[in-house]
């Protein structure tokens, strides 16, 4: 191609070969199967398992973003190869194995919801890929109440998922949601939620371990307070050696939206203005020490770098590595 | 985190708690696996699937780029949160289901890189994984000749790896590995180069189709003249209904150094600025009509879009998506 320009590159593309085609073998039927959604790191001597849910293609409109145009929205998405007005949220829950402890950060959607997601409900099959097995599971740290974090404690038909774990739940996330007030004063929209997180713990408040952001809550995993997308929602430090992960939860929704406008408060961030101030604290420390992160609803394997640009951050995505 | 501060984040993160922890049980031992290297996309009714082989951690110096400040390379390795002295050179080659026909392009390392790349030559066993039989394979296409692209057509034992294939390479490279005055004339460095070329076709001769760049070499796959890299160097346009997939082979090798900084020359281009004139080329294009690239080198699974940036492009990573 010495002289190469669009044009030329454009031309040769278009060519259609005079000549025969070499005949044609019968081709292996496809596949038609991705590989299996689970990824692994390790952060010190834990070894940490990225293990996705599938993902919901959610549709937005002008309402979900609080503080900005939705032109500017959609020119977001549209700027990250995405459609204008559906938004991927992948899920993807975390586990670490410390060596003593088989952890286990935030559970997936439980497979409840296949009736608006279709392309969710996969972290079972994927755990299994993996090699793990939800009975090795021995301890839960939740980042917050809502379905998509709490509903893979049960199965769709109201079965324990993880039958010796103790769960984390952090004191200001649970009073929220079991608070008899707020939920006679819920929204429409919100009362589904405080309903849905009464199911799920009916009859495991008594694995609830109920904590105070800040403590260690296994040797490695420390929690740290976030609190604007809920009102206990909590983040965890990974630690090990001089190794260690941030992870965000939903400090972050999807990050081409709101890790590169840090400002803009989500619809689904309860005290907008507090989740925003919160998101800017924890991308700056990320940004500042380099940090490897995790967000809940990043593009999986869920696990990045933060960069500063001009206008706020973006999320660097790990590179894949052969080896754990 | 209603006072948020950097400072408050440390100090949570640092707080051990005193309470004692709850029994430790006993953890499922570690996996130490990998989840297997492949994935698969639809383009059109194609299936295609990337098969890692692996990745190259490999030591550079101030000659790495002839044309820019080692300071700077190693500036650009840093802010992709690399080692300043180690460019990781991840190997994807691809194949494409086409319907008709089973087609791969390029081969990765065949195992023949294990001496200098311990993490390379993972390729037959994620082909594999991803449910794919070399047998299967009725089409290869050879970007250009270098030893990680070409060697897997044979075993490290010189046994043939595709026993069904018919092997395509342009015209132009095949003559230049193969022209007796370019081996006698060729430097230290280069000579074992043209000598593994021979080794690898010394009985494949037979097999091997050389075309014209430009040709459509298989229904749905169109070869287009890159030279500049090596002196054939060739990539090719997979279409099909209103989709479509440019794999760029090597017209860039990292991106973190060659798309973002497309005017570099790698001493590993033999033409360094007709490689770079192509380079930009191709990226200028792949930016302008947003299309998925595949890069051989680029981080797996490979795939993304190219971005224009103040300086040059960069690489938007393909959002994994749970279903091909």
């Amino acid at each position: 191609m010495s002289e190469t320009s669009r044009r030329t590159v454009l031309t040769a593309a278009a060519v259609v070969a005079a000549c025969p085609f070499a005949p044609a073998h019968a081709a292996a039927p496809p596949v038609h199967r991705q590989a299996p959604g689970f990824y692994r790191v390790r952060i010190g001597d834990h070894e940490v398992t990225a293990v996705h849910d599938g993902v919901w293609l959610r549709p937005i409109g002008a309402d979900f973003v609080r503080n900005a145009d939705y032109r500017d929205v959609q020119q977001a998405l549209t700027a990250a190869f995405q459609p204008p007005d559906r938004l991927p949220v992948p899920f993807t829950p975390l586990a670490v194995n410390t060596g003593r402890r088989l952890v286990l950060i935030d559970t997936g959607t439980g497979g409840q919801f296949a009736s608006f997601a279709p392309q969710s409900g996969t972290w079972a099959e994927n755990l299994a890929a993996s090699g793990m097995d939800p009975a090795d599971i021995d301890a839960i740290l939740i980042s917050h109440c809502h379905p998509d974090h709490i509903n893979g404690l049960k199965t769709k038909d109201n079965a324990l998922t993880f039958p010796n774990a103790e769960i984390f739940v952090a004191a200001p996330e649970w009073d929220y949601w079991m608070d008899d007030a707020n939920l006679s004063g819920a929204s429409d929209t919100a009362r589904p939620q405080f309903l849905n997180a009464r199911r799920i713990f009916r009859d495991l408040a008594d694995r609830v371990t109920r904590f105070s952001p800040g403590r260690e809550l296994v040797p490695g995993i420390t929690s740290i307070a976030a609190h604007g997308h809920t009102p206990g929602h909590t983040v965890f430090a990974v630690t090990s050696g001089n190794q260690s992960l941030l992870v965000l939860g939903d400090t972050s929704n999807n990050p081409y939206l709101f890790v590169r406008n840090p400002q803009w408060q989500a619809i689904i961030d309860i005290d907008g203005p507090l989740a925003a101030a919160t998101r800017m604290a924890l991308l700056d420390r990320a940004a500042a020490d380099r940090m490897l992160v995790h967000g809940y609803h990043f593009p999986f394997p869920a696990l990045g770098t933060i960069v500063r640009t001009a206008n706020g951050y973006d999320l660097a995505p790990a590179m894949w590595r052969p080896q754990p």
